[in-house]
């Protein structure tokens, strides 16, 4: 694998070393600033390479199949005119790193809070977030969670729609508005997760299958066919998705991926593409000797995926557990519909502590199946806990935080839920203080078929909700801004006290050697079911 | 899981245990003798169920579900009057056993036989088996291996098109039929494998789809959308298949399974089918006393798939190894086209003697891809080697045999090559005296639309190999009657001396120590790519 060239552009002795995968193509040229045309070469596996002085930092670019219509590098780190527009060069190497005195702790350390870089801060920028690291230092969060920054379509996107997984999103600072980020994140003595989507395109600007065959057939998913990791041409594929795992923990310092939804990610090979990204973090990780996490969202409830390579698992450090959250939701009050069906409150909030998976091969009335696998020998360090996140609360038709769906005392009691488990604490953005603004689903779509069709289905989906209230406009500029932070509520009166006893939790759980050292099995519960009283001891 | 009704038919101190799998109807009755109707009683899962004196054995019975059209029963053991017609209730404990005696060697002592009931011998029957044991107890023949005798449409069939799991083909001699076959076989020394398909149903006479969820669209397969074994509803399919293995082992005496393309079985579950009828068949053994074997036809050289259950593996017995065919073909002068464009002769027999896998990890240019994984760990006795076998002589469009193809000698070096292997040999019925006659592929449909699209198919399969001989008619009774064997044969000169060659390497095999014990790490080769020698040692 290592020989294969990494796709897109690279700059190495002021020359631009060019890579592009069209196995299907005759001819492949790269147009430079709408000017300029120079033929490629065509090398093993499909590859097209070119070195030149042609093509210099900052410069436009484009490559043309077969003289077709030009199109954006699949690998491009930068879009400047958004995903439809030309490719930009940059030296992903200029950046002048400071952080060498970092060092990135376990996993067991981390207390995560989840962000989205457009609606965080007033700015909506990377730059946004570096000014509230202060707050969050205060707060005592220990690693920020970027929600997707892959180029996506227009400026409004909660980030699972990018169609450019090397490319930063222009609107949020770009590739040196991150690798800037990073940097002051670690002299702060802040780790940064940035969550990634290996699983799926997005519906607009995905020139991909133009290129090769990186879809298959094979396996339907909810967005369509699969991305290819397991048919003819998966090499290929592969090494895209693994090159991107490695500039983002080489070229940008990132700490630990989030890796999005890998369950729809469809691999029989032999070798899993999740053992393999982890072979090629292990072999960096030597290389460097700087640490870096894999962590999955994932909801097969099998070890298999968390299990040390040497244990045949696919080596991922740690995964998210929607299932503590489902438990705590349904305990807190929560209506038992749609994936809160399966979970019956109480008892099952006990055996998240106590199992971390609630279905763990049982019967799963909501799957119709039985359903997962014991976890009992993993540790608690491998599961990410929350009473919210994005994904839950944007779910919702109207993206209400817990703030707006439960009482003061019930929010503090679910904070205190995570931050007393055995596993590592997540925040969603503005939970701490009570955030009384929705984070509500929002897209800028530019095609407008898509902006109609994602409408629709976000209406029939709340279709069944019987409520009087219309599902908000994912494309209206107001959904977007209706769901940014209020900066200005922490410093009023119940959010105030909120924001102290999160604060004050966080440290207990640092201080506490019983709650810092996230020993599972020296967890005792019991549940009074009578009195809705569970008790961890 | 053991709580669920077995589906299909049994009898009872003289009352018939119904039970029906069917989660969508609201009503389920059984029409016994097309006079008769009962309703059937739901119970959990959406089994419906009955017990009931009405129906005895030798009646007919159909379900109406919801009352519609009245239909045949999925798990139907008796199909007298073809795959539309009505199930016959049959007492499967009724056969008076008496292979007490016999004892299922270990598959390192298996010298298997594969035959096609319908082909195999002059009758085309089980009788037809029966009477030439004698034959293959003198060519030194341990195991036969029966191609799948599930009911299929028509007379003629390899057995692929099967559509009733539980039903033993009719024209062959239906349950009663194999239950002699397997107790005569047993009394004689010789195991019975049984070809069993779990990954597709027939084209004609799948009445699955209307009885409840046994496909899903997660998939693609070959045959449109994979079996349900992970999706809503997916334990039932489970169960269904799991006791159908249970019902061969238990009710027929069965030695072994030859599990069909379980590479087209698609399961992302926590806990894999394969892994789930492993603990299934354990728990038999544990029972009776009695072993058992299973073997999977599976071409994705991952040794998951037969490693044992306490090495995370599914636990599998042993595989086929097409590769080892592949190899010797090519080495023996096989054009290099189709799944032979991989192989390149000698140097990959020597890699499948040693390595059981061709390819173990590498590049496969035919596949575009880098494909399978390690198995240095497993014994010679888990693999399953050949020089032709029903799949590869019919997959040809004359279905020709190695003798049709390769000299005299040829035929016996290759005989070799699998015999001196530290494999499990099998030969394909007829190639021990080189039958002349092709193996060619038949069906008999009663769908005309069907018949039609069969034809079209397999002339446009072979389309592109520029011949000027036409593809035979599969659904033409003299294309089943050209693939029957030859018995006056082997008497002849030619095939008398070919046999006689079988005859001994076998007993060579049995006698030699070094070639009797399966002991992968004490064979060294040598390859002298020169002279296309290659040496074992």
């Amino acid at each position: 694998m290592n020989n294969k060239p990494t796709p897109g552009v690279r700059f190495k002795d002021n020359r631009a070393e060019i890579a592009v995968w069209a196995p299907y193509a005759k001819k492949v040229a790269v147009i430079i600033n709408d000017g300029t045309v120079i033929d490629l070469n065509t090398v093993a596996y499909g590859y097209w390479v070119l070195t030149t002085a042609a093509l210099k930092p900052g410069d436009r670019y484009r490559f043309k199949l077969d003289d077709k219509m030009a199109l954006p590098d699949p690998a491009s780190l930068s879009q400047p005119n958004g995903v439809h527009g030309a490719s930009m060069a940059i030296d992903i190497n200029q950046f002048k790193w400071t952080d060498a005195a970092w060092q990135n702790p376990g996993l067991g350390q981390y207390v995560i809070y989840e962000l989205h870089a457009g609606t965080f801060s007033p700015a909506g920028t990377f730059e946004g977030i570096a000014e509230k690291l202060g707050y969050l230092k205060q707060l005592g969060i220990t690693a920020i969670e970027i929600m997707p920054v892959a180029q996506f379509p227009g400026g409004r996107n909660w980030g699972y729609d990018g169609v450019f997984p090397y490319a930063v999103q222009n609107t949020y600072g770009g590739a040196e508005g991150l690798a800037k980020l990073v940097n002051i994140c670690h002299k702060q003595g802040i780790a940064v997760i940035l969550d990634v989507v290996y699983n799926h395109f997005g519906p607009e600007g995905n020139y991909m299958g133009i290129y090769g065959p990186y879809f298959t057939g094979k396996y339907h998913t909810p967005w369509g066919d699969a991305i290819n990791f397991d048919d003819a041409w998966c090499d290929e594929v592969r090494h895209y998705f693994i090159q991107n795992v490695l500039m983002w923990f080489r070229d940008f310092h990132i700490d630990a991926l989030r890796l999005d939804a890998v369950h729809a990610i469809k691999d029989f090979s032999a070798k899993h593409i999740l053992k393999e990204i982890k072979e090629n973090v292990d072999e960096l990780m030597a290389q460097t000797g700087r640490k870096h996490h894999l962590i999955i969202e994932f909801d097969l409830n099998d070890p298999l995926f968390i299990d040390p390579i040497q244990k045949r698992g696919y080596g991922m450090d740690a995964q998210w557990i929607d299932e503590f959250h489902h438990a705590l939701r349904v305990t807190a009050g929560e209506k038992r519909d749609g994936y809160y069906s399966d979970f019956e409150g109480i008892g099952h909030l006990a055996k998240a502590y106590n199992d971390a998976y609630v279905y763990d091969g049982i019967y799963s009335p909501g799957r119709l199946k039985t359903f997962g696998a014991n976890a009992n020998d993993n540790p608690g360090r491998q599961f990410i806990v929350f009473s919210q996140n994005h994904d839950h609360v944007g779910n919702r038709m109207l993206g209400e935080r817990s703030s707006q769906l439960f009482g003061f005392e019930m929010q503090k009691l679910m904070a205190a839920a995570v931050m007393v488990s055995p596993f590592i604490p997540m925040l969603f953005m503005g939970e701490e203080w009570a955030e009384s603004n929705p984070f509500q689903y929002f897209v800028s779509h530019t095609e407008p078929e898509l902006v109609e069709a994602v409408r629709k289905g976000r209406k029939a989906e709340f279709a069944s909700f019987h409520t009087d209230e219309e599902a908000p406009d994912p494309q209206a500029i107001a959904t977007f801004e209706r769901s940014k932070l209020q900066w200005d509520l922490p410093a009023k009166d119940g959010h105030k006290q909120m924001l102290s006893f999160y604060q004050a939790l966080i440290r207990v759980r640092k201080q506490l050697p019983a709650l810092a050292i996230l020993d599972r099995k020296k967890l005792k519960t019991t549940v009074y079911e009578a009195g809705k009283i569970l008790l961890l001891h």
